[in-house]
């Protein structure tokens, strides 16, 4: 733990989201309210890389107003990393250089950002760190779109991507339904979540009464049925016109091949290009017939802070807020969590969690949660799901563009004289 | 033209838009402040297919307050539908059955929304109803994503779908650059446009500086030469660290192969399953390694109500409103159209186009609106789409998600005994 003023080291890992820079934010801004204990904030450029190559970026170097801009910035505004810190065992060298990064810029806080991997990580450095006798207060900051993580009611990131998809399937179900009749009749609009179903279920928050768009969610947890699934689909063009469909990325077949990769390579024996929504909608044409639209949002519903969710920005905020908190406070190899109030309308409030509790655990979707059919949502999950895109958070607009900032992102001097290749 | 009170009939064509309804709320609101010279205003239910079938909506059952969420709900309210009219000679048959429908509804107005082939029925409508002694008041209201029509200095619906992919390349723009160091380097987003790339050409409006998103447009315009592009996606990567890439559904090789057909079938020897944004990917993919993502954002891009333009959803109205001012005015066979002043600051005004003079003509992109090297666009194109996405004009959203109305859309009694096969 920190005894003296200490610098503080925060690092985003993983897919970024609409949201983490608002966990930036609120952590940098609350850090600078705590200058008797937290010196300055170095962030890894491109996570936690930045910190084993010893390029610290020093935010001191950013205005107040570039700091409070980052709440409205989709992105990570230092550069994010995928990379994995293995066991102390067996990437001993790894762990060594961060402590001695640590150690040469007196950084004896480390906030980290990001889903289970990096709760891992960020628990492995609180206990390494004791051994080295240099210890750090590690503090996990959740996020992921996945919305994967245990303990903490949702993760900072999905409530965004959720309305993005629940905002964009409704949108587009408009459109097909104004041109069913001589037309399009099946729109097919795949989402992320490769191994659970979370981002495909929020599209059916779209639909309100019977006949609303997305009529069909085809989740990673439910195992493709061909036959009842087209059979589904006649069904909606019969009685509404047109059929409306969320696939995730995840949808696979019950001997777990993804639906995405059946039909696999092309004329010229490449691996077919990808993309699980031109497979369903392809399917959908040629065994029932039905013209067809298809969209791949991607990034784009990850990225899109435009239309993000105003519980979910304030809660990616508060997150940062709290891991200073938490920091300043003494705790240690934790991270905070978001507790849903046992409240009639929604409340939360922030819990804790340990990190070797949230560590390499996947929240998977309740059973509850997909209807009996296999391809819709339940109540249940309406009632979990809603509360998170409640609320829009525009960012500042000019010329018709929204404004995300984009750091000065400033080096720390380096120290060590010993290069580190990751 | 009419001459007493008659009915106005008015129908949506083609593919609809964010803000076609816009145009149906201000003729509308319009018509129903001319009620001495108009009756009701009677709506093709799916479109113009509806005046062949007598398939009419009252849009006087239809509330205030339901006419005037018009103006905030995307797609087509009372059906649209891909039906052209042939000429005269050719299909005498519907255009007598059109007047015969018009006669028995004492219907003396015809409101066409829509593009090239739509201004040309109704001035095809307008000729035969002359000479079938029921002369009948046509005007044309113009809509197009693709915003190819002459005369008109641009088309209500393309500025929306214009500003959702400007702030789209941003969002993913930023979410690739923050990945790119040990992630994902190269994003390709298709977006819509077969003929011409005007739609391609917003994207380039993200791009403000040098190294922006996206730093690479693929114009319909524009022969594909593969070698060229390759080249200019390994300089921005070594350059910028990352790629972005706004490609037009319509990018082709020289012998006009569109892009999205290479490569053409499966393994099962199927048609490609569509979609040029995962083509372009792969080649980069092939050639230079690098990790990618891609995007296809279809009917999402001109449903996206979301994030409408302001001066759209203006225009749009405002054509609405003037295509009912010009009837009540004795007016016929024209169509309002936007004209922009020459003023520095963006101002507009509503001008008026002969029918005839619209029909069948499309109008290109400028060769001056795209850069030498032909893969971005030049500062005159800036300087025309700029002021097109300006402003936000946001639904009024409820739990979250965007209200859009769906009309009561009740038939209006049938008079013909004779039933007309479509």
């Amino acid at each position: 733990m920190a005894t003296k003023k200490q610098n503080a080291f925060y690092a985003q890992s993983g897919g970024v989201t609409a949201v983490i820079n608002a966990s930036a934010c609120g952590l940098i801004e609350t850090a600078r309210q705590h200058k008797d204990k937290i010196g300055k904030v170095y962030a890894g450029r491109n996570g936690i890389i930045g910190a084993l190559t010893e390029d610290l970026i020093d935010t001191s170097k950013e205005s107040k107003k570039d700091i409070a801009a980052l709440k409205h910035t989709p992105s990570g505004a230092f550069g994010s990393c995928r990379h994995k810190l293995k066991s102390f065992a067996d990437n001993q060298a790894e762990y060594e250089r961060l402590i001695e990064v640590f150690k040469a810029h007196n950084i004896g806080y480390f906030f980290y950002n990001g889903g289970g991997d990096s709760m891992d990580t960020a628990n492995k450095v609180s206990e390494v760190s004791q051994k080295m006798g240099f210890p750090i207060t590690c503090i996990g900051i959740p996020k992921t779109v996945d919305n994967d993580l245990p303990i903490t009611d949702n993760c900072p990131g999905f409530g965004s991507v959720a309305k993005y998809v629940a905002v964009s399937i409704r949108e587009a179900g408009f459109d097909v339904a104004s041109m069913s009749e001589t037309s399009t009749k099946v729109f097919v609009m795949e989402v992320m979540g490769r191994h659970a179903g979370w981002i495909a279920a929020a599209g059916g928050l779209a639909a309100e009464k019977e006949g609303d768009a997305p009529h069909i969610i085809l989740f990673p947890e439910v195992a493709f049925n061909k036959e009842k699934f087209l059979k589904k689909v006649n069904q909606c063009v019969k009685k509404f016109g047109y059929c409306a469909i969320v696939v995730s990325e995840g949808a696979a077949y019950k001997d777990g091949t993804f639906l995405a990769d059946a039909g696999s390579v092309d004329a010229f024996g490449h691996k077919q290009l990808g993309g699980v929504a031109p497979v369903v909608a392809q399917m959908i044409k040629d065994e029932l017939g039905y013209k067809y639209h298809w969209a791949v949002a991607d990034y784009l519903q990850r990225a899109a802070r435009h239309i993000a969710s105003e519980t979910d920005v304030e809660q990616a905020y508060a997150m940062g807020k709290a891991a200073v908190e938490f920091a300043v406070a003494g705790k240690n190899a934790v991270m905070p969590t978001i507790v849903r109030k046992k409240t009639k309308s929604y409340k939360w409030t922030i819990g804790e969690a340990k990190l070797s509790a949230v560590a390499n655990v996947e929240k998977m979707m309740p059973k509850n949660y997909i209807s009996s059919n296999g391809m819709h949502i339940t109540q249940a999950c309406r009632d979990y799901l809603l509360p998170l895109i409640k609320g829009e958070s525009y960012p500042p607009f000019k010329n018709g563009l929204p404004q995300y900032v984009v750091l000065k992102n400033e080096p720390v001097k380096k120290l060590l004289k010993k290069k580190f290749k990751v």
